[in-house]
């Protein structure tokens, strides 16, 4: 079996054909340039679609269905993407569009499934079906990315809960009486982990006066900061990268404890850019909640790396179609 | 269809036969006593068990089975009692032991099943069978009594995870580098809320010169203070009274908040002790987790009290049964 997995991000879309044992026959990647427009970007997924089918000889009729996860908050039953403020979106039925552009470039009927999820979830699924967490049946992926996503599998099943937003890890609160977050929590675990957050603080505390060989690294133009750049500041030495280091450790740690002392899971995957700019990060989370060897769930619980990177989105978005047909 | 439920606590067990409407057609209550031995129990379940049956003029094998909520880490499919340290028990067959005893006091034989599992997951399956929560699909049980115990149902399933230990709130980080817990933890919920916690702190402030009217209220015995006695003097303005509850209220708001912005459940029911000792509790951590609008799941949750108050274990217990047989 066959099917099209897509990974639409704010910067790239990613889109696969992949078979039903998760292995990619075909991808591509493109810019996603969401600021043209929603059309734009249906086109952009036509023509990757039609891409990536030609490549691998097989017509889109072959194709089991077309699986797509989306940054942003998702209707999983009507496709729609209700609000996706890294894309510009709000209340977009991205999975009519997709089917009817489809229609019009396909002389005879398409009779597929369109799916569409979340990102993290369609990425979560990816690691539990064919990565680091394949064989699991309750596992936790926790992505630090610019912000901090995750998706929670409980015995085979995507954790979803009453409205669709379950597993906001990111939004919940490490410190209490911490820093004000946008969604209105005091001390949210994003704040203190998240890629943009440790930007925007490095550049907060720069502009207070405060010392640092970030600014030279990046020869004075902090926009140019990247959790790459205050990882090597802080093996460097450097005092305002080594507290925020730490800190992101001691939260991510303490977020991640606690989740294995709720859930009491086989599995922690942790993911993302900053799980892969500082390699001590992951480590440092494991001895930490491998401390505790009074609470046996956070004695026998895995904590690992996700494994499938870049193509976790695809894969996973694939997997969803395959899963529908079972 | 008839069962009967057994709460095992470390003061009292409750017995119970109910019916599968979630009705109670007799009761009665004994004191556990467990110091006087394991047999000594198993005697009082099997008086007691005696005793309801008869009073509903039923016989023992017109029961669909027994079910039991014990104090303890339970293995569910065995009915071995872990580790049930307020009852100071390890590695009981109460399942075999009781089925036994049963045998033994009746001249026919019996064929029915005796089902246990920890006593909170018993209440909370009380709860969303029978009583607060009957109707939710996803729901979180917060039982605040000398410590916090915790069940959780996802879609119509208790969670219990890879070791069969999930849902342990009471040991989730709510104040990072704060007070040491038995558990190893630094800063756990049951430190700032749990009723043994409060006295003990309590007492702990008052040894170390700390002025309150507590002393005077329990004459000068410091081991009467009870969650109750702390609201009182709370209420008439005592200053370490007001700083404890204050804190329980904090941190306890903080949990909840965090387990909705996790699980995005349609309800979450408070119960035990210390939360009907102190009315303001529950209403200042509704009005606290409600105060954040822009998170979705803190919208939309349902905070509420437990509805079955003393009975939740013995109608949970029976309706494991019940739903064993559907």
């Amino acid at each position: 079996m066959f099917g099209i997995g897509v990974d639409l991000g704010a910067t790239s879309v990613r889109m696969a054909v992949v078979n039903d044992q998760g292995e990619i026959m075909s991808k591509t990647r493109r810019w996603t340039e969401s600021q043209r427009g929603v059309h734009n970007v249906i086109n952009t997924l036509v023509e990757g679609i039609k891409e990536i089918t030609e490549e691998t000889s097989l017509s889109i009729h072959e194709m089991a269905g077309i699986g797509i996860g989306a940054a942003g908050q998702v209707h999983p039953v009507t496709g729609e993407v209700i609000f996706a403020p890294n894309l510009g979106w709000e209340h977009v039925p991205l999975k009519e569009l997709l089917f009817s552009a489809l229609q019009k470039s396909n002389p005879t009927r398409l009779s597929f499934p369109i799916l569409v999820d979340n990102d993290v979830r369609v990425v979560t699924w990816g690691e539990y079906k064919y990565g680091a967490g394949k064989g699991k049946n309750t596992l936790i992926c926790i992505f630090v990315g610019s912000g901090v996503g995750s998706g929670i599998i409980v015995e085979g099943k995507l954790l979803r809960g009453r409205d669709n937003v379950a597993g906001e890890v990111g939004h919940t609160i490490v410190k209490p009486d911490g820093f004000l977050c946008n969604c209105g929590n005091k001390g949210c675990l994003e704040l203190y982990c998240g890629g943009l957050h440790l930007k925007n603080r490095t550049i907060r505390e720069i502009n207070s006066g405060r010392k640092s060989i970030v600014p030279e690294m990046v020869e004075y133009k902090l926009e140019r900061i990247t959790p790459e750049i205050l990882h090597q500041a802080q093996e460097r030495g450097d005092p305002l990268a080594c507290e925020l280091w730490n800190e992101a450790k001691h939260y991510l740690s303490i977020a991640v404890a606690n989740l294995t002392t709720i859930f009491n899971p086989e599995m922690i995957i942790l993911g993302g850019g900053v799980i892969t700019s500082c390699r001590s990060l992951l480590p440092t989370v494991v001895a930490t909640v491998k401390s505790n060897i009074h609470l046996l769930a956070r004695n026998s619980v895995e904590i690992v790396e996700s494994h499938l990177g870049d193509d976790a989105g695809v894969l996973g978005a694939a997997a969803m179609i395959f899963d529908e047909f079972k």
